[in-house]
């Protein structure tokens, strides 16, 4: 297991990994944020059609995820999720890759967020309907990425799309919440005079 | 973490840990043999519903799996894995439960292997149909365990349940396979002189 930390990632102040776990491609899309700028370090893709055991795809999962948290020594995980999928056996399949991957960042103590597909392409292009292809020319031009390092799996772009969502909606500038005096009492019986 | 090793592992030639998975309570069971005899080693449950957060639930199987395999050194992990769930949102939960816990074997280089609920019952009771009640009796017979160690949680009987399953399965005499010409012709077509 390739266990060098990459030294680029000692020049940023957060790094955030995005995992869109699949049962067949996993991409990964690693981003490095100083202030408000995100910037990309690092994607690719874990190709898990080559073994035909669903053991080994899992193991491979796990292996890699592990190995990519070693290599960038992210702060924060975000992984895409869908919620409803086509029927309970792909949705089980699914989940065990999810589990996997969320299984070897828990194992580093990596603090997991998931965002529904939807979301995350609101988040970058702002229409939650937009193809792969628009969401990676998106990401291309907000965090400048030459055209040729691009790859050809899409599913690289969709997890870095993931990080980048987690990086916009934790700069999001929080809301004080409803403070009635309804839910004051509600929330404080004790404080009744009876 | 727990690592140490539980001596009475060292009694048996083979050691093959059962899992139940389950997103509320996750049953385990271990199960020691020399030569054609079953032993039950330990059995436990962990509960999962005294944390809120789904990846605390996560984070608290994939841990207590990782200690279960540093403490019985299993050569195998059986688990009890349902192909067939009430809805698409709870089979995604129960993925992400059996794939932590796969994970953890994975990492510890356990091979897995997974029956159907109805095939595990089948293996115990001779009938796929039976009550979880049925199985823990049954269990309590053939591995002469006191009624006083019984646990009230089913879960720990139905993981046990799963680690003999696997041991029946692989005591079977294996079945030559069909050896037609047909077969043999198919499978070596250079064979053939045109």
């Amino acid at each position: 297991m390739d266990n060098k930390v990459d030294e680029r990632v000692r020049d940023y102040q957060r790094v955030i990994l995005g995992v869109d776990p699949g049962t067949n491609v996993m991409g990964y899309g690693i981003l490095g944020v100083n202030g408000k700028k995100p910037s990309l370090i690092a994607m690719g893709v874990i190709k898990l059609n080559k073994f035909e055991c669903h053991y080994m795809r899992l193991k491979r999962i796990y292996d890699r995820i592990l190995e990519i948290c070693n290599q960038y020594l992210p702060d924060e995980m975000a992984i895409e999720a869908p919620f409803f999928g086509k029927n309970v056996q792909s949705m089980l399949k699914l989940g065990r890759a999810q589990g996997v991957a969320m299984a070897a960042a828990l194992s580093r103590e990596v603090p997991i967020t998931e965002y529904e597909p939807r979301k995350i392409k609101m988040a970058i292009t702002g229409n939650g309907a937009s193809s792969k292809e628009q969401v990676q020319e998106m990401l291309r031009r907000i965090l400048s990425i030459p055209r040729e390092n691009l790859l050809p799996e899409l599913d690289a772009t969709d997890a870095l799309a993931a990080a980048l969502c987690h990086f916009y909606e934790s700069e999001k500038p929080v809301v004080a919440k409803s403070t009635s005096w309804k839910d004051y009492i509600a929330k404080n019986p004790d404080k009744i005079k009876k």
